[in-house]
Protein backbone atom coordinates (compact mmCIF):
# COMPACT_ATOMS: atom_id res chain seq x y z
CA UNK A 1 0.00 0.00 0.00
CA UNK A 2 1.83 3.16 -1.14
CA UNK A 3 1.42 6.53 1.00
CA UNK A 4 -1.53 8.13 -1.09
CA UNK A 5 -3.80 4.45 -0.87
CA UNK A 6 -2.77 4.73 3.16
CA UNK A 7 -3.99 8.39 3.23
CA UNK A 8 -7.57 7.43 1.49
CA UNK A 9 -7.91 4.26 3.27
CA UNK A 10 -7.15 6.40 7.03
CA UNK A 11 -10.11 8.89 6.34
CA UNK A 12 -12.45 9.50 9.29
CA UNK A 13 -14.65 12.99 9.58
CA UNK A 14 -13.01 14.08 12.22
CA UNK A 15 -15.96 16.76 14.65
CA UNK A 16 -13.58 18.31 17.04
CA UNK A 17 -10.83 20.39 15.89
CA UNK A 18 -8.61 22.77 18.25
CA UNK A 19 -8.70 26.20 17.73
CA UNK A 20 -4.96 26.33 16.19
CA UNK A 21 -5.75 28.14 12.38
CA UNK A 22 -4.54 26.85 9.24
CA UNK A 23 -1.61 29.05 8.08
CA UNK A 24 -1.49 30.63 4.32
CA UNK A 25 0.64 27.97 3.14
CA UNK A 26 -1.51 24.64 4.05
CA UNK A 27 -4.30 27.03 2.54
CA UNK A 28 -3.02 27.17 -0.75
CA UNK A 29 -1.29 23.80 -0.72
CA UNK A 30 -5.27 22.23 0.00
CA UNK A 31 -6.80 25.12 -2.64
CA UNK A 32 -4.57 24.34 -5.61
CA UNK A 33 -4.91 20.83 -4.85
CA UNK A 34 -8.57 21.42 -5.68
CA UNK A 35 -8.42 23.14 -8.77
CA UNK A 36 -5.99 20.35 -10.10
CA UNK A 37 -9.33 18.10 -9.90
CA UNK A 38 -10.87 17.22 -13.31
CA UNK A 39 -13.28 19.29 -14.69
CA UNK A 40 -16.25 19.10 -17.51
CA UNK A 41 -14.38 20.75 -20.68
CA UNK A 42 -12.77 22.78 -18.54
CA UNK A 43 -15.47 25.32 -17.28
CA UNK A 44 -14.52 24.93 -13.96
CA UNK A 45 -18.39 25.43 -12.60
CA UNK A 46 -17.66 25.85 -8.72
CA UNK A 47 -15.98 28.69 -6.25
CA UNK A 48 -14.35 28.63 -3.25
CA UNK A 49 -15.70 30.47 -0.52
CA UNK A 50 -12.75 30.13 2.37
CA UNK A 51 -14.28 31.60 5.60
CA UNK A 52 -11.50 32.83 8.44
CA UNK A 53 -14.18 35.60 9.61
CA UNK A 54 -15.50 34.65 13.26
CA UNK A 55 -18.78 36.06 12.91
CA UNK A 56 -19.17 34.81 9.26
CA UNK A 57 -18.71 31.17 11.17
CA UNK A 58 -21.09 32.01 13.80
CA UNK A 59 -23.64 32.58 11.33
CA UNK A 60 -22.97 29.32 9.66
CA UNK A 61 -23.16 27.55 12.84
CA UNK A 62 -26.28 28.63 13.77
CA UNK A 63 -27.81 27.38 10.23
CA UNK A 64 -25.67 23.77 10.81
CA UNK A 65 -25.87 23.47 14.36
CA UNK A 66 -22.53 21.47 14.61
CA UNK A 67 -19.70 22.96 16.96
CA UNK A 68 -17.22 22.31 13.77
CA UNK A 69 -18.56 25.21 12.20
CA UNK A 70 -17.73 27.58 14.53
CA UNK A 71 -14.43 25.56 15.78
CA UNK A 72 -11.92 24.67 13.32
CA UNK A 73 -8.72 25.80 11.60
CA UNK A 74 -10.34 27.06 8.32
CA UNK A 75 -13.63 26.18 6.70
CA UNK A 76 -14.19 26.02 2.69
CA UNK A 77 -17.55 26.27 1.15
CA UNK A 78 -18.32 24.32 -1.76
CA UNK A 79 -20.60 26.05 -4.41
CA UNK A 80 -21.90 25.42 -7.99
CA UNK A 81 -21.13 28.38 -9.87
CA UNK A 82 -22.37 28.81 -13.12
CA UNK A 83 -22.57 32.76 -12.54
CA UNK A 84 -18.55 33.49 -14.08
CA UNK A 85 -19.25 31.75 -17.15
CA UNK A 86 -23.12 33.75 -17.65
CA UNK A 87 -20.76 37.03 -17.10
CA UNK A 88 -18.07 36.38 -20.00
CA UNK A 89 -17.95 37.75 -23.35
CA UNK A 90 -20.11 36.27 -25.95
CA UNK A 91 -21.63 33.84 -23.63
CA UNK A 92 -25.41 33.69 -24.96
CA UNK A 93 -28.43 31.27 -24.53
CA UNK A 94 -28.50 31.90 -20.39
CA UNK A 95 -31.21 28.60 -20.97
CA UNK A 96 -28.36 26.50 -21.44
CA UNK A 97 -26.63 27.25 -18.60
CA UNK A 98 -29.94 26.84 -16.42
CA UNK A 99 -30.34 23.62 -17.46
CA UNK A 100 -30.45 20.29 -15.22
CA UNK A 101 -27.49 19.34 -17.18
CA UNK A 102 -25.70 22.21 -16.20
CA UNK A 103 -26.53 21.87 -12.75
CA UNK A 104 -24.92 18.48 -12.40
CA UNK A 105 -21.91 19.75 -13.86
CA UNK A 106 -21.21 22.92 -11.10
CA UNK A 107 -21.92 20.28 -8.89
CA UNK A 108 -19.69 16.97 -9.75
CA UNK A 109 -16.76 19.94 -10.67
CA UNK A 110 -16.72 21.59 -6.81
CA UNK A 111 -17.27 17.60 -5.37
CA UNK A 112 -14.47 16.96 -7.22
CA UNK A 113 -12.55 19.62 -6.12
CA UNK A 114 -13.83 19.19 -2.98
CA UNK A 115 -12.44 15.72 -2.83
CA UNK A 116 -9.16 16.39 -3.77
CA UNK A 117 -8.92 19.41 -1.43
CA UNK A 118 -9.86 16.13 1.42
CA UNK A 119 -7.06 14.16 0.56
CA UNK A 120 -4.35 17.13 0.31
CA UNK A 121 -5.54 18.25 3.44
CA UNK A 122 -5.23 14.53 5.61
CA UNK A 123 -1.82 14.02 3.91
CA UNK A 124 -0.54 17.25 5.97
CA UNK A 125 -2.24 15.07 8.73
CA UNK A 126 -5.11 17.74 9.12
CA UNK A 127 -9.02 16.32 10.02
CA UNK A 128 -11.66 16.92 8.07
CA UNK A 129 -15.76 17.25 8.36
CA UNK A 130 -18.15 17.54 5.29
CA UNK A 131 -21.39 20.04 6.19
CA UNK A 132 -23.96 18.85 4.46
CA UNK A 133 -25.60 20.42 7.49
CA UNK A 134 -25.37 23.87 5.82
CA UNK A 135 -28.17 22.81 3.42
CA UNK A 136 -30.88 22.87 7.05
CA UNK A 137 -31.74 26.31 5.73
CA UNK A 138 -30.19 26.78 2.07
CA UNK A 139 -32.14 30.56 1.57
CA UNK A 140 -29.84 31.31 4.87
CA UNK A 141 -26.83 29.76 3.94
CA UNK A 142 -26.80 31.70 0.60
CA UNK A 143 -27.46 35.32 2.29
CA UNK A 144 -24.90 35.20 5.02
CA UNK A 145 -22.70 34.61 2.03
CA UNK A 146 -24.31 36.95 -0.46
CA UNK A 147 -24.04 34.61 -3.24
CA UNK A 148 -25.12 35.95 -6.92
CA UNK A 149 -27.79 34.32 -9.36
CA UNK A 150 -26.24 31.21 -10.96
CA UNK A 151 -24.70 30.15 -7.36
CA UNK A 152 -25.98 28.20 -5.58
CA UNK A 153 -24.03 26.62 -2.04
CA UNK A 154 -23.63 22.95 -1.56
CA UNK A 155 -21.48 22.25 1.26
CA UNK A 156 -19.13 23.30 3.72
CA UNK A 157 -15.44 21.47 4.40
CA UNK A 158 -14.32 22.00 8.18
CA UNK A 159 -10.44 21.22 8.15
CA UNK A 160 -8.38 21.62 11.15
CA UNK A 161 -5.98 19.81 13.90
CA UNK A 162 -7.74 16.81 15.24
CA UNK A 163 -8.76 17.30 19.10
CA UNK A 164 -10.19 13.51 18.44
CA UNK A 165 -9.24 10.48 16.66
CA UNK A 166 -12.79 7.80 16.04
CA UNK A 167 -12.73 4.76 14.37
CA UNK A 168 -12.79 4.13 10.81
CA UNK A 169 -16.77 4.08 10.04
CA UNK A 170 -17.28 0.54 8.11
CA UNK A 171 -18.92 1.12 4.71
CA UNK A 172 -20.98 -1.48 3.04
CA UNK A 173 -19.32 -4.07 1.31
CA UNK A 174 -17.69 -4.03 -1.42
CA UNK A 175 -20.27 -5.96 -4.01
CA UNK A 176 -23.38 -4.12 -2.97
CA UNK A 177 -21.41 -0.57 -4.21
CA UNK A 178 -19.10 -2.43 -6.77
CA UNK A 179 -21.05 -3.83 -9.78
CA UNK A 180 -20.00 -5.93 -12.52
CA UNK A 181 -20.88 -4.99 -16.33
CA UNK A 182 -24.43 -4.96 -15.04
CA UNK A 183 -26.68 -3.63 -11.95
CA UNK A 184 -27.11 -6.00 -9.11
CA UNK A 185 -31.14 -6.09 -8.52
CA UNK A 186 -31.80 -5.13 -5.00
CA UNK A 187 -32.87 -8.80 -3.63
CA UNK A 188 -29.35 -10.06 -4.79
CA UNK A 189 -27.79 -6.98 -2.83
CA UNK A 190 -30.02 -7.95 0.40
CA UNK A 191 -27.65 -10.24 2.41
CA UNK A 192 -24.71 -7.49 2.05
CA UNK A 193 -27.45 -5.32 3.76
CA UNK A 194 -28.11 -7.87 5.98
CA UNK A 195 -23.86 -8.46 6.48
CA UNK A 196 -23.70 -4.77 6.84
CA UNK A 197 -26.03 -4.25 9.58
CA UNK A 198 -24.63 -6.81 11.64
CA UNK A 199 -21.41 -4.72 10.93
CA UNK A 200 -22.55 -1.46 12.02
CA UNK A 201 -24.41 -3.25 15.02
CA UNK A 202 -21.08 -4.21 16.22
CA UNK A 203 -19.41 -1.15 15.15
CA UNK A 204 -22.00 1.36 17.50
CA UNK A 205 -21.72 -0.76 20.53
CA UNK A 206 -17.78 -1.29 20.31
CA UNK A 207 -16.69 2.35 19.46
CA UNK A 208 -15.55 4.98 21.62
CA UNK A 209 -17.82 7.37 21.89
CA UNK A 210 -21.44 7.66 21.47
CA UNK A 211 -22.43 4.06 21.65
CA UNK A 212 -26.07 3.00 20.46
CA UNK A 213 -27.49 0.07 19.24
CA UNK A 214 -28.69 0.42 15.48
CA UNK A 215 -28.49 -1.47 12.32
CA UNK A 216 -27.45 0.72 8.93
CA UNK A 217 -30.78 -0.26 7.82
CA UNK A 218 -32.96 1.54 10.53
CA UNK A 219 -30.64 4.23 10.99
CA UNK A 220 -31.74 5.15 7.13
CA UNK A 221 -35.23 4.41 7.63
CA UNK A 222 -35.13 6.63 10.89
CA UNK A 223 -33.27 9.10 8.44
CA UNK A 224 -35.70 9.14 5.93
CA UNK A 225 -39.28 8.82 8.35
CA UNK A 226 -39.89 12.55 7.39
CA UNK A 227 -39.47 14.73 3.73
CA UNK A 228 -36.39 16.77 4.69
CA UNK A 229 -34.46 20.19 2.85
CA UNK A 230 -38.25 20.22 0.60
CA UNK A 231 -37.28 23.73 0.04
CA UNK A 232 -33.43 22.90 -1.96
CA UNK A 233 -35.54 22.42 -4.99
CA UNK A 234 -37.55 25.42 -4.99
CA UNK A 235 -34.02 27.70 -3.57
CA UNK A 236 -32.29 26.47 -6.68
CA UNK A 237 -34.80 27.14 -9.39
CA UNK A 238 -34.61 30.72 -7.80
CA UNK A 239 -31.20 31.48 -8.00
CA UNK A 240 -32.04 30.30 -12.02
CA UNK A 241 -30.13 27.15 -11.63
CA UNK A 242 -31.72 22.96 -12.60
CA UNK A 243 -34.72 24.96 -14.37
CA UNK A 244 -35.27 22.28 -17.19
CA UNK B 1 5.51 18.55 -1.19
CA UNK B 2 4.70 15.38 0.00
CA UNK B 3 3.77 11.75 -1.94
CA UNK B 4 -0.31 12.67 -2.06
CA UNK B 5 0.14 16.76 -2.70
CA UNK B 6 2.37 15.61 -5.60
CA UNK B 7 -0.01 13.22 -7.34
CA UNK B 8 -2.93 15.35 -7.09
CA UNK B 9 -0.90 18.65 -8.60
CA UNK B 10 0.40 15.91 -11.31
CA UNK B 11 -2.97 15.00 -12.38
CA UNK B 12 -3.79 15.28 -16.73
CA UNK B 13 -6.28 13.48 -18.30
CA UNK B 14 -5.31 10.64 -20.58
CA UNK B 15 -7.09 10.02 -23.45
CA UNK B 16 -4.57 7.43 -24.95
CA UNK B 17 -4.33 4.17 -23.41
CA UNK B 18 -2.68 0.84 -23.71
CA UNK B 19 -4.85 -2.35 -24.10
CA UNK B 20 -3.27 -4.27 -20.63
CA UNK B 21 -6.28 -4.44 -18.61
CA UNK B 22 -6.35 -3.91 -14.62
CA UNK B 23 -6.08 -6.82 -13.05
CA UNK B 24 -8.54 -7.45 -9.74
CA UNK B 25 -6.22 -6.06 -7.02
CA UNK B 26 -6.12 -2.59 -8.65
CA UNK B 27 -9.65 -2.31 -9.32
CA UNK B 28 -10.25 -3.83 -5.74
CA UNK B 29 -8.03 -0.95 -4.26
CA UNK B 30 -9.40 1.30 -6.36
CA UNK B 31 -12.91 1.07 -5.65
CA UNK B 32 -12.02 0.53 -1.58
CA UNK B 33 -10.62 4.07 -1.58
CA UNK B 34 -13.62 5.54 -3.57
CA UNK B 35 -15.62 3.87 -1.03
CA UNK B 36 -13.97 5.12 1.73
CA UNK B 37 -14.66 8.57 0.63
CA UNK B 38 -17.44 10.74 2.92
CA UNK B 39 -20.74 10.46 2.35
CA UNK B 40 -23.84 12.19 3.35
CA UNK B 41 -24.98 10.95 6.75
CA UNK B 42 -23.58 7.28 5.36
CA UNK B 43 -26.44 7.01 2.81
CA UNK B 44 -23.58 6.07 0.23
CA UNK B 45 -26.35 7.09 -2.66
CA UNK B 46 -24.23 5.95 -5.00
CA UNK B 47 -23.44 2.46 -6.91
CA UNK B 48 -20.28 2.03 -9.47
CA UNK B 49 -20.27 -0.11 -12.44
CA UNK B 50 -17.54 -1.68 -13.26
CA UNK B 51 -17.48 -2.57 -17.37
CA UNK B 52 -15.62 -5.03 -18.45
CA UNK B 53 -17.68 -6.29 -21.33
CA UNK B 54 -16.24 -5.34 -24.66
CA UNK B 55 -19.72 -5.70 -26.18
CA UNK B 56 -21.15 -2.95 -23.35
CA UNK B 57 -17.89 -1.21 -23.82
CA UNK B 58 -18.64 -0.33 -27.62
CA UNK B 59 -22.32 0.14 -26.96
CA UNK B 60 -21.02 2.79 -24.66
CA UNK B 61 -18.66 4.62 -27.30
CA UNK B 62 -21.38 4.59 -29.56
CA UNK B 63 -22.83 7.03 -27.26
CA UNK B 64 -19.71 9.05 -26.23
CA UNK B 65 -17.54 8.91 -29.85
CA UNK B 66 -14.49 8.85 -27.63
CA UNK B 67 -12.26 6.20 -28.48
CA UNK B 68 -10.84 5.72 -24.86
CA UNK B 69 -14.35 4.30 -23.67
CA UNK B 70 -13.94 1.08 -25.49
CA UNK B 71 -9.74 1.49 -25.14
CA UNK B 72 -8.87 1.31 -21.93
CA UNK B 73 -7.39 -1.29 -19.20
CA UNK B 74 -11.26 -0.57 -17.30
CA UNK B 75 -13.99 1.30 -17.40
CA UNK B 76 -16.07 2.53 -14.17
CA UNK B 77 -19.59 4.22 -14.33
CA UNK B 78 -20.90 5.99 -11.63
CA UNK B 79 -24.76 6.19 -10.46
CA UNK B 80 -26.24 8.82 -8.38
CA UNK B 81 -28.86 5.50 -6.74
CA UNK B 82 -31.01 6.09 -4.32
CA UNK B 83 -32.77 2.61 -5.73
CA UNK B 84 -31.25 0.88 -3.04
CA UNK B 85 -32.65 3.08 0.20
CA UNK B 86 -36.05 3.12 -1.42
CA UNK B 87 -35.78 -0.50 -1.22
CA UNK B 88 -34.98 -0.78 2.69
CA UNK B 89 -37.44 -2.10 5.03
CA UNK B 90 -39.33 0.26 6.42
CA UNK B 91 -38.39 3.51 4.54
CA UNK B 92 -41.29 5.12 3.89
CA UNK B 93 -41.73 8.87 1.99
CA UNK B 94 -40.40 8.45 -1.26
CA UNK B 95 -41.15 11.99 -2.18
CA UNK B 96 -38.26 12.37 0.25
CA UNK B 97 -36.24 10.27 -1.94
CA UNK B 98 -37.33 11.93 -4.99
CA UNK B 99 -36.47 15.42 -4.48
CA UNK B 100 -33.75 17.77 -5.70
CA UNK B 101 -31.88 17.78 -2.32
CA UNK B 102 -31.56 13.76 -2.47
CA UNK B 103 -30.54 13.94 -6.51
CA UNK B 104 -27.74 16.50 -4.91
CA UNK B 105 -26.84 13.94 -2.31
CA UNK B 106 -26.40 11.29 -4.76
CA UNK B 107 -24.03 13.11 -7.28
CA UNK B 108 -22.16 14.61 -4.73
CA UNK B 109 -21.56 11.02 -2.85
CA UNK B 110 -20.55 9.42 -6.67
CA UNK B 111 -18.18 12.30 -7.57
CA UNK B 112 -16.14 12.67 -3.90
CA UNK B 113 -16.15 9.13 -4.12
CA UNK B 114 -15.13 8.60 -8.27
CA UNK B 115 -11.91 11.54 -6.96
CA UNK B 116 -10.64 8.70 -4.26
CA UNK B 117 -10.89 6.53 -7.07
CA UNK B 118 -8.54 8.34 -9.63
CA UNK B 119 -6.24 9.55 -7.29
CA UNK B 120 -5.68 5.89 -6.30
CA UNK B 121 -5.20 5.21 -9.71
CA UNK B 122 -2.97 7.86 -10.55
CA UNK B 123 -0.94 6.54 -7.46
CA UNK B 124 -0.85 3.45 -8.66
CA UNK B 125 1.03 4.78 -12.21
CA UNK B 126 -2.20 4.29 -14.22
CA UNK B 127 -4.10 7.43 -15.96
CA UNK B 128 -8.02 7.95 -15.90
CA UNK B 129 -10.54 10.20 -18.08
CA UNK B 130 -13.94 11.32 -16.92
CA UNK B 131 -16.14 10.59 -19.44
CA UNK B 132 -19.17 13.36 -19.09
CA UNK B 133 -19.77 12.97 -23.05
CA UNK B 134 -21.65 9.64 -22.18
CA UNK B 135 -24.42 12.00 -21.11
CA UNK B 136 -24.46 13.39 -24.91
CA UNK B 137 -27.48 10.44 -24.51
CA UNK B 138 -28.26 9.79 -21.02
CA UNK B 139 -31.20 7.92 -21.98
CA UNK B 140 -29.42 5.32 -23.77
CA UNK B 141 -26.52 5.68 -21.38
CA UNK B 142 -29.02 4.34 -18.74
CA UNK B 143 -30.47 1.50 -21.34
CA UNK B 144 -27.53 0.30 -21.90
CA UNK B 145 -26.48 -0.49 -18.25
CA UNK B 146 -30.33 -1.36 -17.85
CA UNK B 147 -30.36 1.07 -14.12
CA UNK B 148 -33.78 0.48 -12.22
CA UNK B 149 -35.81 3.71 -11.24
CA UNK B 150 -33.91 5.98 -8.82
CA UNK B 151 -30.84 5.44 -10.56
CA UNK B 152 -29.01 7.44 -12.77
CA UNK B 153 -25.89 7.10 -14.65
CA UNK B 154 -23.61 10.62 -14.23
CA UNK B 155 -20.51 9.59 -15.86
CA UNK B 156 -18.12 7.02 -17.19
CA UNK B 157 -13.80 6.85 -15.42
CA UNK B 158 -11.97 5.26 -18.12
CA UNK B 159 -8.56 3.53 -16.34
CA UNK B 160 -5.58 2.32 -18.09
CA UNK B 161 -1.83 2.55 -18.58
CA UNK B 162 -1.10 5.23 -20.65
CA UNK B 163 0.04 5.59 -23.70
CA UNK B 164 0.34 9.72 -23.95
CA UNK B 165 1.74 11.50 -21.59
CA UNK B 166 0.28 15.45 -21.89
CA UNK B 167 0.65 18.69 -20.72
CA UNK B 168 -0.44 19.06 -17.53
CA UNK B 169 -3.67 21.90 -18.10
CA UNK B 170 -3.52 25.41 -16.38
CA UNK B 171 -6.52 26.59 -14.32
CA UNK B 172 -7.60 29.67 -13.17
CA UNK B 173 -5.88 32.00 -10.99
CA UNK B 174 -6.15 30.88 -7.53
CA UNK B 175 -7.85 34.34 -6.87
CA UNK B 176 -10.43 33.39 -9.16
CA UNK B 177 -11.56 30.32 -7.68
CA UNK B 178 -11.10 31.05 -4.19
CA UNK B 179 -13.22 34.14 -2.38
CA UNK B 180 -11.95 35.10 0.95
CA UNK B 181 -14.82 35.48 3.42
CA UNK B 182 -16.91 37.23 0.49
CA UNK B 183 -18.32 36.31 -3.09
CA UNK B 184 -15.39 38.23 -5.20
CA UNK B 185 -18.02 39.95 -8.08
CA UNK B 186 -17.74 38.99 -11.70
CA UNK B 187 -15.70 42.99 -12.69
CA UNK B 188 -13.06 42.15 -9.77
CA UNK B 189 -12.23 38.58 -10.99
CA UNK B 190 -12.66 40.02 -14.99
CA UNK B 191 -8.63 40.81 -14.50
CA UNK B 192 -7.47 36.72 -13.34
CA UNK B 193 -9.75 35.69 -16.57
CA UNK B 194 -7.79 37.90 -18.79
CA UNK B 195 -4.70 36.67 -17.28
CA UNK B 196 -6.10 32.84 -17.91
CA UNK B 197 -6.92 33.71 -21.42
CA UNK B 198 -3.54 34.72 -22.30
CA UNK B 199 -2.13 31.31 -20.67
CA UNK B 200 -4.29 29.07 -22.44
CA UNK B 201 -3.43 30.45 -25.59
CA UNK B 202 0.28 30.22 -25.03
CA UNK B 203 -0.78 27.15 -23.67
CA UNK B 204 -2.72 25.79 -26.54
CA UNK B 205 -0.32 27.45 -28.87
CA UNK B 206 3.27 25.75 -27.90
CA UNK B 207 1.43 22.12 -26.88
CA UNK B 208 2.58 18.60 -27.66
CA UNK B 209 -0.35 17.85 -30.05
CA UNK B 210 -3.79 19.29 -30.83
CA UNK B 211 -2.17 23.23 -31.08
CA UNK B 212 -4.87 26.00 -31.64
CA UNK B 213 -5.06 29.68 -31.09
CA UNK B 214 -7.75 29.80 -28.84
CA UNK B 215 -8.62 31.78 -25.21
CA UNK B 216 -10.91 30.20 -22.71
CA UNK B 217 -13.32 33.13 -22.79
CA UNK B 218 -13.92 32.08 -26.85
CA UNK B 219 -13.85 28.42 -25.92
CA UNK B 220 -16.69 28.77 -23.31
CA UNK B 221 -18.31 30.72 -25.48
CA UNK B 222 -18.12 28.91 -28.14
CA UNK B 223 -19.21 25.32 -25.71
CA UNK B 224 -22.52 27.33 -25.41
CA UNK B 225 -23.26 28.22 -28.76
CA UNK B 226 -26.11 26.35 -28.43
CA UNK B 227 -28.03 24.35 -25.92
CA UNK B 228 -27.02 20.98 -25.46
CA UNK B 229 -27.93 17.68 -23.04
CA UNK B 230 -30.72 19.80 -22.64
CA UNK B 231 -32.93 15.82 -22.36
CA UNK B 232 -30.49 15.62 -19.07
CA UNK B 233 -33.48 17.61 -17.29
CA UNK B 234 -36.70 15.51 -18.07
CA UNK B 235 -34.83 12.25 -18.00
CA UNK B 236 -33.44 12.27 -14.64
CA UNK B 237 -37.69 13.11 -13.61
CA UNK B 238 -38.09 10.39 -15.60
CA UNK B 239 -35.99 8.38 -12.84
CA UNK B 240 -38.22 9.87 -10.61
CA UNK B 241 -35.64 12.03 -9.15
CA UNK B 242 -35.00 15.74 -8.76
CA UNK B 243 -38.52 15.84 -8.30
CA UNK B 244 -39.26 18.93 -6.75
Amino acid sequence: MNQVIETLMNHRSIRKFSDKPLNNVQIRTIVESAQRASTSSNVMAYSIIGVSDQVLKEKLYAISGHKHVKKNGHLLIFCADLHRLEQLDGIEHTENLESTEQFIVGTIDASLAAQNAVVAAESLGLGICFLGSLRNDIQAFNDVLELPDHVVPLFGLAIGYPAEIPDIKPRLPFPAIYHENQYIPFDKQKHFIQEYDQTMKDYYESRNSNNKQETWTEQMSQKYKKPTRMDVGPFVKSKNLNKQ
